[in-house]
């Protein structure tokens, strides 16, 4: 397809594809003349997922072609290599206080982490500790909690451990109904960024459904 | 206490501390001499809720001011009150792409939020709807997944509503271990907000984890 039916599919506008291309996001089209390429539907998935985490995600350019890059090294194992490119995912920079490892609350936090990973049993998760985003934004938020004086414990984790390993089952399924491992790989890295805003309003709708559900059961 | 121990107990800076009292997030404290002010549990309390809004949960003042006044009508029902105080959080304003009301996938997606939440049987969000800025959100994330081509129906979505309902029973039951209604009122929004980042990560955590898990299983 020509890049104004790629634009069309995506619903991305030929600039911003453009910008894509220059910063080599997305890769070349097949040249037919001098001012024109040939896109193909790897191109359009590619876009979508491009999209998915510079819009929603709000990743910075050189982090999501750092991302792109453990998407696309094919000498990992399918799995490892599907984890690994959700795990270099960045999280959004203002979602957690950055860590200032000489803090004790933060030192404290640490220790709790990996206290809640063994404890749960994520082997990948405590082989590769702190070198991870999401390790780091769960250390962030932990330290953040301490220094409010709210519940940080394992004993308060451990439940949401728990459920997060049911949502990733939920995950899992979902990115396995796409059918060649390249389009596993990126779905799975587009639906764990376009998942968490969903997964964030249902909890407080959640929340309040709860909470109005318990009117007159006790305290 | 004075406000040096205030913001020692708090790990919130005087300087901070001066600000929201001019900007009314915090009561006043009890005047005891010209330049001094005498501050108690309540406001150690506020002030951490104020923190946890306005740092880690990113909200403007003025809609910070908006959740703090839902936070004390006391003219509702405790667990009324505590659902409107959480209903009425802003999200966070990246999260989500700003609704279209005349766009035709908006509208699908509006539709398609509406069916989710009858099928699970969320009575208060269904009669509050699009008023909800959670609901908002579920609203302009599924669009954001029915634009760029991704599972956004009530299939793949009921799993989600279905952990979300766990989770929330783990959220209220953090927050009833406080003792009295106004610590619970204050609990449920902080929590609401600082937990954020921790499901977030856990569920990064998780899904590399399970990714990991299924090497060897089939693809």
């Amino acid at each position: 397809m020509r890049l104004a039916e790629l634009s069309e599919r995506s619903g991305v506008s030929t600039a911003t594809i453009k910008y894509y291309l220059r910063e080599k996001l997305l890769p070349p089209g097949r040249r037919v003349s001098a001012t024109q390429a040939e896109y193909d539907e790897a191109h359009l998935r590619r876009l979508r997922l491009v999209r998915a985490m510079i819009q929603v995600g709000r990743i910075p350019v050189a982090r999501a072609r750092e991302v792109l890059a453990a998407v696309d090294d094919d000498s990992l194992d399918h799995h490892v290599r599907m984890g690994a490119a959700v795990w270099s995912l960045p999280h959004h920079p203002d979602a957690a206080a950055p860590a200032d490892p000489d803090d004790p609350v933060t030192e404290a936090a640490r220790a709790e982490a990996a206290a809640l990973v063994a404890k749960v049993g994520w082997t990948f998760a405590g082989e590769q500790g702190d070198q991870s985003p999401a390790y780091r934004m769960l250390v962030g938020a932990l330290t953040e909690l301490a220094r409010l004086g709210y519940p940080w414990d394992v004993a308060h984790l451990t439940p949401y451990a728990r459920l997060a390993e049911r949502l990733a089952v939920a995950d899992l399924d979902m990115v396995q109904a796409y059918g060649s491992a390249e389009e596993q790989v990126e779905a799975a890295v587009a639906l764990t960024v376009l998942y968490e805003p969903v997964l964030l309003s249902l909890r407080r709708l959640a929340d309040a459904e709860e909470s109005n559900r318990r009117v007159g059961g006790g305290s």
